[in-house]
């Protein structure tokens, strides 16, 4: 079985015409968990990582399992005023509006090499603010990585300078 | 060092008088991260465990993590508008007004025996609608961690009737 399988499609979630793709059926399931957890840790092995950081709040599922695995520690990217410390803020945009993500402004270190995870890549935009914050902290992102992918939206050319990886693409969508 | 040493503690946040217990610096540190694990991990082997359900967002975090260490399935339990497909729902009491929890109906399978993660245990509000969600899925709640206890806030009381654990007790307050 392969990982793309343990995914749950949804037709019309949450408007009618979208698919909405289901990773809660790939961490429920044994089997999910672990193919994807392995595929994604032998992507981020010998890459001199040093943290990574998961964005709220699916991320931090499999961004836990993966510093655990890499030895390193893990860093909550956070919707903004979950935080309790000092923060460093940015803006992404929302089909309507905008909305705001932060990161502890002491959570990663100057020069440290940090992997950035999320479930899904969709238009990038969290992504994008995600790697700022962490750049902002003065971190290098050195990878990025998501369990799904939906190329249609584009969000890889928002990540272009970044090196990114997902484990399951869905085309045409 | 102990792991309580790795939590943080800001004082006045989120208003005078509260000592905010922080464990986003545990999480940071690899040390932290791993000594946490593995002593929550001992905790429950052998417990016959076969999934592991995490209360939205922070019991996201080690709750992947317990989930892949023991092989078995993660059940994500959400605020209220998250999960995709069909849900249970529970609420429950704020210092003003009502919150509510979802997991999704087919999660966890009749008979499974659920080890319930969150980081903090505070009043026990959320983990006691968390583990009734898990018994309205027909689960049997074997095992409640945290990472966190803060007793003065009685929150063991509420859970009277499972078996919890906690790693961090911070008496008086």
């Amino acid at each position: 079985m392969n990982v793309a399988d343990y995914i749950r499609t949804i037709p019309d979630f949450p408007k009618p015409g979208i698919q909405f793709r289901d990773v809660t059926t790939l961490f429920g399931n044994p089997l999910g968990l672990q193919s994807a957890a392995n595929e994604l840790i032998n992507l981020s092995l010998n890459k001199g990582i040093t943290k990574v950081a998961g964005i709220d709040a699916r991320g931090f599922i499999m961004g836990g399992i993966l510093a655990q695995a890499l030895g390193v520690g893990f860093v909550p990217i956070r919707k903004k005023g979950k935080l309790p410390y000092h923060v460093y803020r940015e803006e992404y945009a929302l089909e309507y509006g905008t909305d705001s993500i932060e990161i502890h402004q002491d959570a990663i270190e100057k020069g440290e090499k940090v992997l950035l995870h999320d479930d899904l890549l969709a238009t990038g935009g969290t992504a994008v603010a995600a790697a700022r914050l962490i750049e902002k902290c003065g971190g290098e992102v050195v990878q990025i990585s998501f369990i799904v992918e939906l190329p249609s939206l584009d969000g890889r050319a928002k990540l272009s300078s970044y090196d990114v990886h997902s484990l399951i693409v869905f085309d045409g969508e």
